[in-house]
């Protein structure tokens, strides 16, 4: 069983419903502790109120949503992703964020080149850690599941986005999302592999059948995913931080009274992962 | 470029338009001299008929579609697909196909163990083999795409395949499908790994958008893939077989006429594959 006390929601799974102030009250109403942002939420708020409202519910910041999406089809598009990552960590400073998460993009333009894109990520990370390590931001690679890497992410396994902390070292780490890494016959062997490098960890559950590859996550205890058994090997793997309920559902949760979606959340964690 | 004198179309290509009868006539009247054959429509051909049809239009049949489907949810379940498996080898046989591909099956019943799902399946494949040794019929594991890790296959990279391969020995092979592998960061490694063992090579496309999990498929050119790239690859590897055209595509192939998606088959392997 999950600890209730390390509930984190990210602000997503709410994002039709409320705003960045809703959704701070509406989850502290609750004695949700932990909530991942959005900078578009963010930006929305405004950064002053945004941090007073935090510090007031005495929530946690457990990533902010998020850099990345770094190849692009010339060289000042891809400075232009850079400086927005700059930025990005600047805001999840101002924020308190635990992480800055990356979803680190897909195949830039007409692109067929899924290794050139690989390596332009790879370059775009190393461009901005720097100024992250500086600010000491703590980067986290979020692998997508492979049905997003010609859109959204061209990594796509655990392996693969630990390679890339072996590379470029200090100051990166990666977020275990479930939904994108509960089917990997790696995946066990890879979570051991990442130790303390595991900077968040998210849940949600694969509904079968997915009706959308975006916006069809399903609530935990709704599909496949043993999201306990994955659980296990993060603390296992020294993973002490909140456990963060991200679900993108046009059609279910985000149709709904957004209490119960929390309600249902804090339930729901507590029986399935 | 792929040699035109190579390609074979899967008839679930044309499968909302053409019988077997139409299918093997059609292809043919477009000088295409492959054929993967679903097993329903064979059945519903007849095997006396299929076979003079394929004889007489001097077709290649490029697979069986197809075996597998392992896991279940109690050992009469197992065994009864076991059994089904060997129909699957003799049917193989009938027709002259060059493989039985298996799609391996996911996970049975309301399971969420998908590391007893893949022990299912290596244990059906050790059942069924020796039974297609005998009949000298290659088995080809075909690994699906991970978002089909649920509920179709729970052998999702061609790595897992080749373990397979490794553990179980002579007559098992595995099929690579573009669609199912083109994402993954080990291919080009993988695929040298398995050399002679590539039994069929699929193509086809990855459509952004894609709109459907299972039956958004693209025609080679519509989408992401370097097919050519990964074509290089599989005869570098040392396969010298047929290119199979395979889309599901419910929504736009599946609605043309038969003729015309035929004709675009073999104006599209000869520019993107």
């Amino acid at each position: 069983m999950a600890d209730p006390r390390k509930l984190s929601i990210n602000q997503a799974t709410t994002r039709a419903q409320w705003s960045l102030e809703q959704a701070i009250k509406g989850y502290a109403r609750h004695d949700v502790r932990g909530i991942a942002v959005w900078r578009d939420k963010f930006a929305e708020c405004g950064k002053a109120k945004a941090a007073a409202l935090l510090k007031d519910h005495g929530m946690r910041v457990t990533g902010l949503c998020r850099g990345g999406m770094f190849p692009g089809t010339d060289p000042a598009q891809r400075q232009a992703a850079i400086d927005d990552n700059k930025r990005a960590v600047d805001e999840a400073v101002a924020i308190g964020a635990e992480c800055l998460a990356l979803v680190v993009g897909g195949l830039p333009g007409a692109s067929k080149n899924i290794g050139d894109a690989r390596k332009q990520v790879r370059d775009g990370i190393a461009a901005m850690l720097p100024y992250a390590r500086a600010a000491k931001m703590p980067v986290a690679i979020e692998p997508l599941h492979p049905m997003y890497a010609a859109d959204r992410a061209c990594v796509n396994t655990m392996g693969q986005a630990l390679d890339l902390c072996d590379e470029l070292g200090p100051g990166l780490g990666v977020a275990v999302d479930v939904y994108h890494v509960w089917w990997d016959p790696e995946l066990e062997r890879q979570i051991a592999r990442a130790g303390r490098r595991i900077l968040a960890f998210h849940i949600c559950d694969w509904l079968v059948p997915t009706r959308d590859l975006l916006l069809d996550r399903g609530m935990m205890g709704d599909g496949v995913i043993d999201i306990a058994k994955i659980r296990g090997w993060v603390e296992a793997a020294g993973y002490r931080g909140f456990h963060e309920v991200e679900i993108f559902s046009a059609e279910n949760w985000w149709k709904r009274d957004p209490d119960e979606v929390v309600k249902t959340c804090i339930a729901r964690s507590i029986e399935f992962a």
